[in-house]
């Protein structure tokens, strides 16, 4: 596997410097590289040049007085078929229980925007009034201690951007036969966000945790009391009592007015609507880490408690069920993370992986949190199969579809962070392809 | 002037190590600080202790099936309070002139959610079908070029988090009576997003800036057709045709489906709907730029092209309207952003200036973004002002009111900067004070 084309990262992801121009910071090589692509598009963009201000239509919108003021803004209406892809398995008997994947195929940067966050619910989301929820601090600590939110709200909080994966992401595409579907609706159980909340540690310092608690129980409010148990080592690191998700307070969907949040591990640990942490000897058991949420392995026994997200990357743009309007350049564009920690390396391959390139991240500073990548690419107009592979701070990389599936018995349906790849057609069709 | 109590940064603002807990890395110090702050809490804030699973309501919520999927998700209905602060000096006359402001008071972290962000529109939002708008790039360029919205997307694109502040922000608080509004009705015509784009540099470079151009004539396409000059150097600096805000397309009132972003600027100068550029030897002296957005002297005299915005701070948390319910400990929660680059300290005093002390900072190694501080404060129930004062990389400091207004006419309303001021009386009443 020849290595070529060794792209820089970009500016943001290096240490701040005294300068203030992000653009002035991207060594010579990538400049060439990025803009020999941008020279490229104009032309097989088929962009009409000696343009001149008789050539810009006089729009109907720039003749009438536009629309007013909104306390709370709302998408473009031309923006209205980016929604979310619901995953309903049990229909109408219950419209709640299942998935709503975020359409990642049709969004750029690392923010994922509140609307379209994923949901994964076992009960439906709760209607709750902030007023009466309470949360209650017990077990194995010296003080119980039950919080109303606005008690909440008096404590030191802190921020951080932490990406939230579904342990059951991505099992769409264990089928025999690939889905062609849009990125989102195979991988998009996965969101990232800015958070802001209360670190867990200090409120198990005020409740005055016993030594002999080893892990907590986590219970939701929610008609299914969605329960999971923690290791006290993770409670007491970077665990949060989240209340504002992307500056404003929780979205119902997403767990208000309060939840877990266990960054880098599996999404379901991280209870919404949170009533109850009971500090605890021993693992809990619940319904939640037992019936569901096992890793089946080939030999039929299952690992339970896996909590770490491995790392993983999908390339979205061009994704599945998208099409290449004509041959020539467009940029490669998507998203990678790890439950490990920081993303160090994406590389992009546009002939199956046969070879690679290293693509330029965008926010690698950040553990557990979303990175996106970026890679110039010419089509030749030719057939090509589109990879994404990460490499995270640990050392670990994201393995091939088939070494996944080796680890694991047939049936597996979690942690599935194998390679995915992309096929373009010479007729510009994009669809996914097991390779 | 006292230095008392100089707290350590928060980690994300450090230099990335291998050590992925956030929480290890706060020193000593700063913990004994944030950690008797939350000790404090449980008996101020009158939790009740020993409480045990038996004092959990059965709330409603907890017996009936939840709400099902959507495909595009809102604010919990016990949130809608939280709306913009809608100002439209011409009424219902004209219903989309003036500004709609952020409610910065019940925001936190850095991100604005983008149904929040602040809207100055002269003209209102006019309803722009992408497929049909065009964006012109001529005037001094050798391959004067017309751009679809699908050649734009075609582009390498960049992601940044910056903030927006319009010229005129603060400037009701430049009125004779310190007005007893929210403190986003005063301070937040502001907001801070992540942005996606194509670096405006490649666009020109296409095209061929000529030498001779050293100005950018920039035009909207609402039926104002806003317009503004841009100096070459910013537009070959850090100056973005963003696509999308927030991860998703940008909203209608920022500007869909294209703007200008101009780091640090005044936020009209990154003109929205964007659908002309023309370079030019100087600049075009548009209605925009002469009869507003200007700066009155004491001598009569204005100054013109006053780009960046000042470094400046404002605490939103206790904030103008609000009420502590008793004595005992909070967190004091602002933001502070500086044009000029990175905001490198905020102090914090509760003694109206008479002693200052740093506060935390959150989001510190970006540039032209806003940094979230915080302190923790013991209120004894005596009277108290509360201000901040932030200083940037280039070591601007953030005026007192009173030596900002020294440097302008009574008159002038734009680039206010001046430290904000809150009392806190006795009964916990939190008000708009000029000290």
């Amino acid at each position: 596997m020849e290595r070529k084309n060794r792209v820089a990262r970009e500016p943001e992801s290096r240490m701040p410097t005294g300068d203030l121009s992000p653009f002035r910071k991207i060594d010579r090589r990538t400049f060439l590289v990025r803009g020999a692509a941008a020279a490229g598009v104009a032309a097989s963009a088929g962009l009409a040049t000696g343009a001149s201000a008789q050539d810009l239509a006089g729009h109907p919108w720039e003749r009438v007085y536009g629309a007013g003021f909104t306390g709370y803004g709302q998408p473009a209406r031309f923006e209205q078929p980016v929604m979310r892809h619901i995953v309903r398995p049990y229909g109408d008997l219950a419209p709640g229980s299942g998935a709503a994947l975020s359409p990642i195929e049709s969004l750029e940067g690392i923010i994922t925007p509140s609307g379209l966050h994923n949901i994964r619910s076992h009960s439906g989301t709760p209607d709750i009034d902030p007023k009466q929820h309470q949360l209650l601090l017990h077990g194995l600590v010296s003080r119980p201690l039950m919080f109303s939110m606005d008690a909440l709200w008096r404590y030191p909080m802190t921020t951080r951007i932490y990406f939230l994966e579904c342990s059951g992401n991505s099992n769409r595409n264990l089928v025999p036969k690939p889905a062609q579907v849009p990125a989102g609706a195979l991988h998009g159980n996965l969101a990232c966000s800015e958070w802001t909340g209360v670190p867990l540690r200090m409120l198990l310092e005020e409740a005055g945790l016993l030594p002999q608690a080893k892990w907590l129980l986590a219970e939701g409010a929610d008609s299914a009391h969605m329960s999971r148990s923690i290791p006290i080592e993770k409670a007491l690191d970077d665990a949060l009592i989240a209340l504002y998700q992307n500056g404003e307070r929780l979205r119902p969907e997403q767990g208000y007015p309060v939840r877990l949040l266990l960054p880098g591990w599996e999404g379901n640990m991280s209870v919404k609507w949170l009533r109850r942490l009971k500090a605890t000897e021993g693992p809990t058991h619940t319904k939640d880490e037992t019936s569901k949420y096992t890793d089946l392995l080939p030999d039929g026994k299952a690992l339970q408690f896996t909590f770490e997200m491995g790392v993983k990357s999908v390339i979205t743009r061009p994704s599945s069920t998208m099409k290449l309007p004509r041959a020539g350049f467009y940029e490669i564009s998507g998203i990678a993370w790890s439950g490990a920690g920081r993303v160090r390396r994406v590389e992009v391959s546009t002939d199956g992986g046969a070879s690679w390139s290293d693509a330029v991240l965008h926010g690698e500073e950040r553990p557990k949190a979303l990175v996106r990548f970026r890679l110039p690419w010419e089509w030749k107009g030719q057939p090509a199969v589109l990879q994404s592979r990460a490499t995270d701070e640990k050392g670990n990389v994201q393995p091939a579809r088939k070494v996944w599936q080796a680890r694991y018995a047939p049936d597996n349906r979690f942690h599935n962070n194998s390679i995915v790849s992309w096929s373009a057609d010479a007729d510009g069709s994009v669809k996914n392809v097991y390779a």
